[in-house]
Formats: C-alpha cells, sequence, structure tokens
C-alpha cells in the first residue's frame, strides 16, 4: 500500500459488531441471568452467531442476522445445559439493539467528517437492528450510508457484500477503506479490493491466515485520520 | 422421512474426518508436543480448521485441504503463545495422514456392502489425504468412490459438494443416504436432497440450529445396516 494510494482514500466503511458497537452489555446480561456461565454463553454464541452465518450463505439458505442470532443463542443455551425461557430469550435479542458506542467511535468519525471523508457502516446486520443502534449510540448523522448485507441475501466475506460499498457511496472500490476490528472481514474486504484497515482492540489477538491481512492495523478510530489524511 | 423412502436408499457417502477416522491421535500428539496445551491447541485447529474453509470458500479463494488445515494450525500456535517449529509442524501434519478408523466403521461397512450398497468417502479433504486415510485404515476395498471437494474447488457445505454424489455414484440424490458426526454437515447434505444420517457421536452434543435437521440420528456405523435395510 503505498502513500499515493492511502491520500486517495475517499471513503470509509465500517464493520459494526465488535467494531463501532461494544457487545460487552450482552455478555454482562448474560452473566446476569446464568451467574458464573455468562461469559461462556456470551463466547459461544457469538463464535456460533458467525459460523451460521457461513454456513446459511454456503447451503444457499439465507435468513436475516436477527433469525440467525437468535438460532446461535438457542444452540448456546442447549450445549451449556441452560434453560433459555422466552423471557430471557426476548431479553437477549433486545440487549442487540441498545448498544453502546465504544468511546473512541463518536470523536474518531466526527474527525473524519471534518475530513471531507463519506462514511459507512457495512454490516451482516439487517437494517432495523443497525439503524436502531446507530441512533442509539448518537452516530446516525454522521453517516452516509447504513449498508446491510439483506440487500444481497449473503453474508460476510462474500465479494458481493464489500462491492455494495461502491454502489451506495458512489466512489470506486479502489478509494474506499474498510475498518473492522475482525481481522476475518479486513482479509474479505481486502480479497475483494478494498483498501483494510484492522481495527485490533484485542492486543493479543493473531491475524487471521486468510492470505489478505490488512493493509494497516490501528488501535482506535482516533487513530484512522492521521493515517488516512497522510498523503 | 418415510419408510418406503428409507427403502429406496441404494449408496451411502461418508465424511471422513470425525466420522470415518478418529482424529484423537492428532490431539494425543499435540499433548506430547505442547503438554498441558494440547487439548487446546487440537480443539483450536480443528473449528479453525472449518472456519477457514467456510471463510476461503465464501472469499472465491479456495485453497484446499491440506493448505488451510496448515493456515489453522500456525493460526491456533500463535493464539495460544506456543513455539510451532517446521518440524513440529510438519509432524502435526503428517499425523492427518494415519489416522485410525473408529472400531464400528469397518464393520459397519462390510455389513453395508454385503446388503449391495455403493459405498463413499465425500470430503473437504483431499484427493491424496482421503486415499491415504482410507488405506491406512483398511477401508479402501470397501469403497466404490472416494469424492473430495477439490473436484469443485469450493467447501461443504455448498450444494455443489453433495451433487458430487449423484456424479460420481451414478445414483439419484433422492436414493443417496449420507452420514456425518457433523450436524451442521448434516444439514447441509439435507438442505441439497440428501437423506440424511447424524452419527451422533459425542452424546450430549446439541443439533445444529440451521433448518435442515437429519432425517436419521445414529450412535454407531453398525446401526445403519438395520435402519437403511428396513422396507
Amino acid at each position: 500500500m503505498t502513500a499515493a494510494r492511502e491520500g486517495s482514500i475517499k471513503a470509509l466503511a465500517f464493520d459494526a459488531y465488535g467494531t463501532l458497537f461494544d457487545v460487552f452489555s450482552v455478555t454482562s446480561l448474560c452473566e446476569e441471568m446464568f451467574p458464573g456461565d455468562g461469559t461462556a454463553l456470551a463466547t459461544l454464541w457469538r463464535s456460533k452467531q458467525l459460523q451460521y452465518t457461513l454456513l446459511r450463505s454456503m447451503m444457499n439458505r439465507y435468513k436475516d442476522f436477527r433469525h440467525v442470532t437468535q438460532d446461535a443463542l438457542v444452540y448456546a443455551s442447549h450445549a451449556l445445559g441452560l434453560h433459555l425461557d422466552a423471557d430471557k430469550r426476548t431479553r437477549l435479542m433486545a440487549a442487540y439493539m441498545t448498544l453502546a458506542a465504544f468511546p473512541d467511535v463518536k470523536p474518531g468519525l466526527q474527525q473524519l467528517k471534518a475530513m471531507g471523508l463519506r462514511l459507512a457502516v457495512l454490516s451482516n446486520g439487517e437494517p432495523t437492528m443497525l439503524h436502531s443502534a446507530a441512533s442509539n449510540a448518537g452516530i446516525a448523522d454522521l453517516l452516509d450510508a447504513v449498508i446491510s448485507v439483506d440487500e444481497v441475501k449473503v453474508f460476510k466475506p462474500s465479494p458481493r457484500v464489500y462491492e455494495l460499498a461502491e454502489a451506495h457511496l458512489k466512489i470506486p472500490t479502489t478509494s474506499i477503506g474498510f475498518v473492522s476490528s475482525n481481522s476475518w472481514d479486513a482479509n474479505g474486504a481486502g480479497s475483494a479490493g478494498l483498501t483494510t484497515f484492522w481495527l485490533q482492540r484485542v492486543a493479543a489477538e493473531p491475524a487471521e491466515e486468510l492470505g489478505y491481512p490488512a493493509a494497516h492495523v490501528v488501535r482506535l478510530l482516533t487513530d484512522l485520520p492521521a493515517l488516512v489524511g497522510r498523503t
């Protein structure tokens, strides 16, 4: 990635869950409901949620993220022998609607916006979940587009998902940066031709071995303005 | 699944790793190399191996199972902070070539063969790995076909993989049974139209929530002859 190409970035698309929105509150509610098992439930829930997006995409049996998230929760509770009644299930699903943004998100987006960049969310989430999370986090006004995989009925890391950024932002893929806290997501976007930024929120986490490592690694969203602005 | 349809099964295709071949020896070698961390390494290696087959398929960046398996091993050792030198990596990869079959496999296949059924392996493994494992386990002569996803350059649970069974066995999909110890694999095959048998080797394991549950659940391969033969 040359300095010249970095300087040509005109828009940034962001992954949502784990990148902009902190899913910690969900873990915390799991622990409140199932003392001692909350972290295990939240961890298995999240890994199964990802797995189901991949498996359903490959089976050509897309269901939206809300559906898949609930299926993953049901599996995780069975696997851990926890009794998930309808009330607990509803409350845990609702927790996904009111996630807080990480503290670096709003100031980071404000600085990037002030630089004239176009900003978007590009997520596996379904549109209602995403708009609700953006409003709740107070960042809706900073976003030029909220892009959901629901439009193409396949999840990340299909190239068809990352191609949505160009279609919505009216900016060529080569001038779009993609930011995700998931190394696999950055690999997917890189494979599809975007300039990738891995937001390594968990310092010890190794990069995925998928052949398309992120062009840049940052720790916080507020690290992006200096990096993207450099020419 | 009606009795009439069960009676119409003319061939059975089997998943390989974990279904016919016991990967326990790999876990055991991990533990020998990294005392105290072997089980964690083997577990993460295997889950990452599956994840990479899915992610690479969705990225349209297929690499064969050997490649993906090695990438997963490298990631897992990084994630656990274990020093995997070239010798250890080579020995662990080689362990996949000499896996034993589970004790119920050979007698089960012999009985099914004696009933006149055509038998095949249908696996994510690449052809050399599969032929080597079948020979090593002494079941090569019982198999009419060894079918690898390598032919279509996409992994399970793509329907293109399960459609290979019909192409190789010259028997319609609706008359082919598919047997896997992985619930997600049975869901994939069921979604593609095969009659599915979940070989639930781990009794406590819940079924995956993917919408296409196995038509039958068995504990051992030797449970199949009575079930398939029933008309």
